[in-house]
């Protein structure tokens, strides 16, 4: 790709050789001729001075001072990310319908899907224009597939699933399993049937083998623009506010609400029948066990430490509360001496 | 459904119109009429009061306080579990064998059993009567799956797997994956053939994307009626107890053995070779590090805060030991003062 | 299997019957006639005594006192990971490829491949010689896959990933997921396409379920002779030094750098962007919170209590600060008399 056509693609001024051939990206401290990196703020100011890149994306401020082609951006990492898929397009989706999918009669499908080998697509099942099913996909009866969807390899889609627009769900992801709803009897546990299934809202990215339970009456929500990493659980009639990203390994148990633009760590537990306001961070491995209604970061990891330190220091909280008591000893025995 | 009928096939007294519709569930505040939904005990009363539901079950003790038509019911969530199922069918399974199937000539397959598109079922195997294998299911050589078991989309069952009768397996479930076993040498791991299968009993329920590992020389078993959620690790020839319910993202290492009716939360660690006795609970994000003999409830997790101040407590929990110290110095200190 | 052939393929000499059958595995206190076990070490001497196993792998050191026929060598727990395959062979590879598979037309297939049912192998895809793929697995346009290597059922292998020689991935394993990069903006996320894909060394095993995910730029890299449990997550741009071991459900986040020979217990969390040295060992559930300079131990693990002590225990870690200033107090207060 011509630089010249890069900038006007991203919307930005190029300053430099329009004609340059930029075809590849490269960390900041590698990148050379033909390469783009990116620079988003001064602290980076040193490695820019001694970049090597064929273009650069930089921020208004470090401008003046780039050596070599540059774009100038108000945001360059963003312009980065969307240059990332000018430089080096998505794999092209293979036309049509392979002639080993298994399309059931009345399922729906939209204009320019594609298809995999060894796909299921239930009865009434619909899938929106320039979707993009992977090979082995399972799609249940009457599933909802936005427009401009894709699905990798051996997704699977359970009953009374809808899934946006312009969603992205990696390999081994499934939606719509059932719920872990029992009542328990002498007998054993009765599974309460789990029918309330699952919608996710637009521009829904799901990890690796992530995976996203029907709701007991009401549908499990995901709204538009969340971003889930791999191996998450998200139990029956979760609700997660837009815009929230969470962390590989999360479990968030059933009914659980967290709201808008939260940042959740990687391996958290966050416990059912909460609420999380909106705009708030937890931190990697926190258990978030009651309601958290005020914007901020909260947090309960335990860094680690050599085994033997560790080993101490844990023997010793085991005797806090022993601790605790002969300090009030102490207390008491220097107020009867000071008196 | 007629509300007699639902009576009748509950084993209920009805209270009310017997020829009244009811066709959905719905929680106790928002069921209206057409609708179902249940009352535990009496910290429920007050929306009882209130309820304008088509039909409630109740316990006898708040049966003559209910101000709509009402079944009266020992257990009155067992009741509406049972009820899910009536009101809302589960969905029929496609009849016989799906024409994309590969099934080998040595399976036996029994009696009304329903097999989905792009299954593999391996040289002697045995699929039970009224069985029902999800589309791209993988049923290895050999493999035993009860009457009357569902395995949804995407399952697989390698060598040595026997599932008992009614059994549900989500999708992406995989059981009999080889065991993580392994002799260390100079020139690195030597991989331990594990022979020893997975044994499941009769309706053990199983969540999406759990995996079960094949025991070393004996097999892993999990016994009746256990309930296992998502994303749950059971390393090779760990044994779970009958009726045990284990929540989702718990990791079990191997050759743990868990006993009869416990309740394991989600997100918990338990070590391998241990003993858990029966009807233990373990409370969620736990790290079960030895073996627990008595009955009770047993716990480690610790609950977030916001992270200034957990990171002023982690920065105490660290000096622990050095407070330790100065407690003591004070200690000999005052004792010396005040002798 | 007779034992003079067995320990002729173990290359150990045999003190006993070689015309003597041997069929099965069996732990040391069980074996019997026609059964193999193993002795590591004096602490088993006792249990050895009484064995009455057909045949006994023993170290020289208790060579004189075994009871029964043996083999000795030098490291008895990996000659008898040996023996497991020897005396119970690997299921045998269906031949050739399998009617329903899909392979791409310019796909080259090596000699004496096995591909299993349904299985898809995309354009320019590369299939080492005696390499052996389940049924359902789906290898992406371009992947490699390394001679003898073996993927169960329903494995998928995303764009840009090379798997070395003999590796063995378990059913479920998604290689190749984009990994979790975005740019933020006041629009949402913006996703960085992830485009540096996958590469797995030689015997690098993977577990069930377990998803290990592209890089950004750079490949994501696991060294040869790694060996990696079920349900763990390595992020974009992990690096696994050879030799290392992992145990279940760890998360390791991206760009992190784990050694070489290092033991990562189950249900650990590592911090992305750090570095950890040759030789570590983390026992499991330890949040690794930074980088490991030095070979060692380390660990996190909070040890479960009984419920009520524990609660006792957290109220009194919450107010550790409120100790301190007290233990301050005092130590004023002692200091001030003592003047």
């Amino acid at each position: 790709m011509k630089a010249g056509a890069l900038a006007e693609a991203l919307g930005l001024t190029l300053s430099g050789d329009s004609g340059a051939d930029i075809n590849a990206l490269a960390p900041l401290d590698r990148a050379a001729t033909g390469e783009l990196s990116f620079v988003t703020d001064a602290r980076h100011k040193a490695a820019m001075l001694g970049s090597r890149a064929g273009l650069l994306i930089v921020p208004e401020s470090l401008a003046a001072d780039c050596p070599v082609d540059h774009l100038v951006s108000p945001a360059p990492y963003v312009s980065y990310a969307k240059a990332s898929w000018l430089l080096i397009p998505e794999d092209a989706a293979p036309p049509g319908i392979h002639p080993t999918a298994h399309i059931a009669p009345t399922a729906e499908l939209g204009a320019n899907v594609s298809i995999g080998a060894f796909v299921s697509v239930g009865e009434k099942a619909r899938i929106g224009d320039e979707s993009r099913i992977g090979d082995g996909c399972r799609i249940e009866v009457g599933v909802e597939v936005g427009a401009g969807s894709r699905l990798f390899a051996n997704v699977v889609l359970g009953r009374r699933v809808v899934i946006g627009r312009e969603c992205r769900l990696q390999p081994g992801v499934v939606i719509g399993g059932e719920g872990f709803g029992y009542a328990p009897s002498s007998q054993g546990w009765n599974a309460i049937h789990q029918t309330g299934g699952v919608m996710l809202g637009d521009r829904v990215h799901v990890g690796a083998n992530t995976t996203i339970d029907a709701g007991a009456m009401d549908p499990t929500v995901v709204e538009d623009g969340v971003i889930i990493d791999n191996l998450i659980q998200l139990g029956h009639n979760v609700f997660i506010g837009e815009n929230t990203a969470v962390a590989s390994c999360t479990a968030i148990a059933g009914s659980t609400r967290i709201g808008k633009n939260c940042l959740i760590g990687g391996a958290c537990s966050i416990l059912g029948h909460i609420t999380i306001a909106d705009g708030v961070t937890i931190t990697g491995t926190t258990f978030v066990s009651r309601s958290i209604e005020e914007k901020g970061t909260y947090g309960s990891g335990i860094p680690m430490q050599p085994s033997p330190e560790w080993r101490r220091t844990f023997a010793a909280i085991t005797r806090l509360n022993e601790l605790l008591r002969r300090v009030r000893r102490l207390e008491k025995a220097v107020a009867n001496e000071g008196s």
